[in-house]
């Protein structure tokens, strides 16, 4: 039988060790395509490029048997180009990631990681996103090495239904204190902004955005629960945006 | 009573036809304070700058009574900047556009503009996206004005429940040959993609991202069916993208 043809891509860029230890777990599943970045894609939402060109680049980065391209692009223009461009067939499964950092609760619509599996989702491709709770570049992303191939291993058995894709985030604890995955539902948080007001040597002002985490949903159900309590959380997310529960009140309004 | 204070921003740029004519609209209605992009920044999704810095200027363009600052960053940063460093008080209402082409089914999702008014959502403030389907520059945005006015007192008197915003659309239709507005969902429906491959004068190849709009969903109760009739589409849209109804059959996966 075929071996599944797996895409992988991320956001923080195509040398990140994030992708590298995902491109390691999915060689053990499948034949594997990454076109990711060529720089970091942070913080890029579902970005596309469509006022400048697009540059591929056939690269060899570190051991496997996986094809690598490195993209000029966002991470939504990787998989476009990826499945347009380079691809032999529409891959069976995209992993996106792992993300350096927490792509928990709203998180999901700023992450170039999440909207690349999203784009994967919506072009019918079963997608997942793994984020590690942890910024640092040197950040240990082994310890959940065999959650990870589980849940690729579930998805490329039983696959999707249309229009879901998992947003899967990673506590930034030890193996052994990992306690397994939640299923979870999106935590009603946001960050509460706080810019960092500045001068530059010419007397203008700028800012550097940063901002408090807040999550004022304290319910046992969400993901951002299961982090706290050392757990994987899984959360399938929609890219049908309808607030379906306002359609009926919305329809009486007068207009 | 003290007017209702509103944030207008947009992601063609500060001074695009489609912020000015949503500035005059809106200077009917309270009072107005503009924080938008000082270039384009279509297709940039929630992407925010998290990695450069960014600039504020305060401008005068054209006639009215409203403030205005360029931004140096995206939709999503003029949002945040605007509340956190420039509005008196939050604001009562967030309108964000008009957009020059359409945003609707998922292309709320490459969209700046709706980015823009659900991080406003975000932040507790009612919000509205408004896009007329016509990428023109030179395009009239004169014709939807009373219902572009009618849905934002709508929203100014009744709010809207926490966690929604809305996503209009307005048909490229003369204003007699607008037939009303219409409550929709988002219609099922992506963007086939097409690159056009081309070499540069030194040999490489590049890409344009091109592609077309594939719409499957033939139903009458969407976004892309109300445009096609000449109605108003109004989709209320959620950020919550929990995908509730598929949490039950993934718990029964085995990890």
């Amino acid at each position: 039988m075929a071996k599944p043809l797996i895409l992988v891509t991320n956001d923080d860029g195509i040398t990140a060790p994030g992708i590298r230890e995902l491109i390691s777990i999915m060689n053990e599943l499948g034949d594997v395509y990454v076109v990711a970045p060529n720089k970091t894609q942070s913080g890029m939402g579902h970005a596309v490029t469509i006022n400048a060109t697009l540059h591929l680049e056939k690269v060899t980065i570190g051991d496997g048997e996986q094809q690598e391209w490195s993209c000029s692009g966002t991470p939504v223009d990787c998989v476009k180009l990826a499945i347009d461009q380079i691809l032999p067939k529409k891959p069976d499964l995209c992993v996106s990631g792992i993300n350096h950092g927490s792509n928990s609760s709203i998180n999901v619509l700023y992450s170039g990681t999440m909207s690349a599996a999203m784009e994967a989702g919506i072009e019918g491709v079963p997608s997942i996103g793994f984020s590690l709770c942890d910024y640092t570049y040197s950040a240990d992303f082994r310890q959940a090495r065999r959650f990870i191939k589980s849940i690729a291993e579930n998805v490329l058995k039983k696959g999707l239904p249309k229009g879901i894709v998992l947003n899967v985030n990673i506590p930034a604890a030890a193996e052994k204190e990992i306690k397994g995955i939640q299923i979870a539902r999106q935590a009603n948080a946001f960050w509460a902004e706080e810019f960092d007001r500045r001068t530059d040597p010419r007397g203008r002002t700028y800012y550097w955005m940063t901002g408090k985490w807040v999550v004022p949903d304290d319910a046992n159900d969400t993901d951002e629960w299961a982090l706290d309590h050392n757990y994987i959380s899984v959360v399938p997310v929609t890219f049908d945006l309808t607030a379906y529960h306002f359609l009926k009140e919305l329809k009486k309004w007068e207009f």
